[in-house]
């Protein structure tokens, strides 16, 4: 009878038991081994911030699999406070140390998987080694943390990163009744995830729940107290007290195993691997937070460190290592997050990503509502779409907003999986019945404007153009077509700003000089885009208007401490 | 300087405006003019059950957009409360009669669009003359049903129709106080919808709420008191005392212009047009309810009355109408409601018209939950997909549950407009973070799910099989592989039933015969498909597992009265 195939799996969260779980079930006989340094299996890392607000009660909840489910169900070797030294991809062997007795040993496999996952960066700031300086990747990171704001009163804390983590855990702390401090170096927040005017538009809903921010620039140290715990953080140009730090500025890939074995390490900084997740040995597969993965839209090499991407590739992985032949096409970079309560999602490329590699690039910014605004809480959200100029290609797109915004994220995560132009994605048949959305979806309404930008009905500045007219002094008309209501309650305030409501529009031509340039606003472009067509019709010579228009407006935010 | 282009609108709802909006910005100097029955243009007649519920307060939030606002803002003739009585399509005429004063008169036009929407189907039923018998298609008929429910103190109300506005206004009943009987003749509700098993999950839930399901019963008649007021409804085993009937059984496409004009009707009974929108006279257009669209699965004609179709109608038409080129792609029969606290989808084929129009369909049948269930209030949702057995393309889909299913339908919405496959959706990039979703979205558990029923991994049966080999008393084992506390709480109860938790199942596999055909559940059927492995492994021979488990078993309904 044949030896039974050998597999070993390094790392025990999301990708490594996916893998295990699959392999077993495509190789009923194989012998599967799995090696994990901590004492749990399966544990919902994504769940950590919820831990610490409490909205998730139960630190037992936060591990998806007992062991012994591996064991029983799987018939799988478990070896948990087992950690991995070494591997020698030539004789197939990995060295392992059992963390409780200290005692070394060898395992051997026919085909190893790599699920070693990621570690929070720690940025070398002085005194991070301060006692209340954390970082939060295990279940006991957020039971200490949660402890430490449960039992020693502490009123403040400071979380360095306005990533996805960092602001997370900023509701977390918020909902605890702590006073909040985020520290940026970028200039807004998420910054690698959103543009400016969508970063604008989260920012200020984290104002609004009392964070404080601090964007664009650097800590320089943290200072302790006689205890060594952490009391305050001096920033350039300031200095506040503090009595927890959270550092959140970005995790890395484990690769120290794969460099340790040989194995190619990508440019991005992951463990590479082909699109079977095979790495540079071809007995090796690596998935999870420690590998690269391509970016469908530009097809280069990326980090996406996420649960979800994980378990895919644990998926793939499992099938691969048990004789089977299935690839991972790449991600798009999606992420949500539930920041209080607006919820961000973006996914693909955002405006600055897309220049950066070189596209052409028009984009809509659409203020809309998750559903038919006549039927009761219809909250906002707002839509930016990147698209190719030249083709109408969707590059990517973001959505914020107290509104649904994870269904437009996976509508644009479908729609990017298969190159969808704007004008597919304008005619999508999409689920309608007034509790769930208009009849037009805004993502429909965006990629409206888009074909409107593209056959030249439309033409649109973005905010940060007209701000750079106003600023400069340009002379222009700010032609807002609201009713005299709306613009006494909210407007922008400048000497070029001047009020036609939309209905008086036709009769007040006259009112308007054809050779000057105006930009036409409203409430949410709808009225403004209505307003330029008129004026064009009419042979008005430059006329505009600005995107996303008041309900977009990213300005007016104190951003500094 | 030429005649500017004239182009007439017939129908002041949802195409009609849409049309006229579009036309307006594409073509600014031409002569438009909207001609509609009513008094008003623009009315949400999709909201109507939730201002009979009272959900909606204001009749008012029912009209988008007043006939001034397309005077002054888009320059268009309104005429209300006029009725177009011919076409002479070589002419370019139309003979008009303004209902107010009855007096008739003559418009010509360039460009013809009919948007004249549809009627609901009255059937013919002894007895639907009476007062109290309502359809439900107008503003001015929600007034009067909520009138009726709120001043004459009526008591209980009968639904003829289990599709969804009979759904809707079961659960506007209800939230109003009454007590509400649905008839339906074919034997479940949403008969062209969902297949029995999904239409059993939601019927149950309306029977939960109070709703008494009258399924496969025609009625025969209905009765009046002595006012001539509906007071009883018959069917051939029953009757029953009501005071309102709402008759929901369809609608069907208004057009008699179109034939008086000689225009092509189609084999499903709409006005037959191009992909342009062009009727059989290259100068007159028709979108909205009026219209057949192509079902982009089987590019058969098919009617779809929906304000969203008809929206996107109207912008094509706008298009083309001012001299433009843009395609309307078709449809998938994508559907919603909101039944009580269950969320209704569907889209493509169900595996019944899958099977009619000849396809060799797999399917799978896959509860679960909306998000992390380690996060607070994950709710259930049960999913079934309907794919091609050979190259596995998607066909169709159906999601149910007091969960968000819009989401998982709009993303199958945007998968079917590319043709996707399982595997492609089984891949797709989704927005994870815990209060949205899982690791993995349902949607990618049931890709997967067919996945391995293509590859032979996994071997199903669906609910209604096992429920036949179980009247038919055949010699099985229903093996239950849950725990004995999920066992007690509710299960199956036949002699082929036998419990072995699944974390037992390895060490028992000496109590289980070989050769016996053994059927096993769960309460999901994640664990069932575990066990089926394992038996697989051990060299069990007739192995399969029940589709959805006990989550998704449809019987033990009471269906009828």
């Amino acid at each position: 009878m044949e030896k039974p195939l050998n597999v070993a799996v390094i790392g025990g969260n999301a990708c490594g038991p996916k893998a295990v779980a699959r392999a077993r079930r495509c190789a009923p006989d194989a012998r599967i081994t799995i090696i994990e340094q901590g004492e749990d299996v399966s544990t919902a890392t994504c769940g950590l911030p919820y831990y610490v607000s409490g909205a998730i009660g139960n630190q037992a909840s936060l591990v998806a699999r007992k062991p012994d489910f591996f064991r029983e169900v799987m018939n799988v070797e478990v070896l948990t406070r087992t950690k991995a030294l070494a591997i020698e991809p030539k004789a197939h062997k990995i060295e392992v140390i059992d963390l409780a007795t200290n005692q070394a040993s060898t395992l051997d496999y026919d085909k190893l998987v790599l699920a070693t996952g990621s570690t929070p960066v720690v940025p070398n700031i002085k005194g991070k080694d301060l006692k209340g300086v954390f970082t939060l990747t295990k279940i006991k990171d957020a039971i200490t943390i949660r402890d430490l704001i449960s039992w020693d009163g502490i009123k403040s804390a400071t979380i360095i990163g306005a990533g996805l983590i960092g602001l997370e855990m900023a509701e977390a702390f918020v909902s605890r009744g702590l006073e909040v401090t985020i520290v940026e170096a970028l200039d807004w927040v998420l910054p690698t995830l959103l543009d400016f005017e969508m970063a604008a538009y989260v920012g200020r809903h984290v104002q609004k729940k009392g964070v404080e921010l601090v964007l664009g620039q650097l800590v320089m140290r943290f200072e302790g107290d006689e205890d060594g715990r952490v009391h305050k953080v001096i920033t350039k140009d300031t200095e506040w007290e503090t009595h927890l730090v959270l550092l959140a500025v970005g995790a890395k890939p484990n690769t120290e195993l794969a460099r340790g074995a040989g194995l190619t390490i990508g440019l991005a900084g992951g463990i590479a691997v082909d699109e079977y997740l095979q790495t540079s040995d071809p007995d090796i597969y690596a998935g999870g937070d420690c590998v690269e993965n391509v970016n469908r839209v530009t097809q280069q090499k990326m980090l996406a460190p996420l649960g979800s991407t994980a378990n895919k590739h644990g998926r793939v992985i499992g099938t691969n290592v048990a004789g089977g032949l299935e690839a991972f096409p790449g991600v798009f970079g999606t992420a949500i997050a539930k920041v209080f309560d607006c919820n961000v999602g973006r996914i693909g490329l955002n405006e600055l990503q897309a220049r950066e590699a070189g596209f052409d690039v028009v984009t809509c910014l659409v203020p809309g509502n998750e559903h038919a605004t006549y039927y009761p809480n219809s909250r906002e959200i707002l839509v930016k779409l990147v698209a190719e100029k030249s083709s109408g290609r969707l590059l990517g797109g973001q959505v914020v907003g107290a509104g649904e915004t994870a269904k437009r994220i996976d509508v644009l995560a479908t729609a990017l999986a298969f190159g969808a132009t704007v004008d597919e994605l304008a005619n999508l048949d999409l689920a309608y019945a007034p509790p769930y959305n208009s009849a037009l979806d805004p993502l429909h309404h965006a990629a409206n404007v888009i074909r409107n930008k593209r056959s030249g009905y439309a033409r649109a500045l973005t905010p940060m153009e007209v701000k750079n007219k106003i600023e400069r002094g340009d002379n222009f008309i700010l032609l807002d077509v609201r009713s005299p209501g709306e613009w006494e309650s909210r407007r922008i305030e400048v000497p070029q700003a001047k009020l036609v409501p939309l209905g008086e529009l036709r009769k007040k031509l006259g009112t308007l000089p054809k050779d000057a340039e105006i930009v036409i606003i409203c409430q949410a472009s709808v009225r403004a885009y209505q307003a330029q067509r008129i004026l064009d019709g009419a042979d008005f010579r430059n006329v505009k208007f600005m995107d996303g228009s008041i309900a977009a407006w990213p300005y007016n935010i104190s951003g500094t401490r």
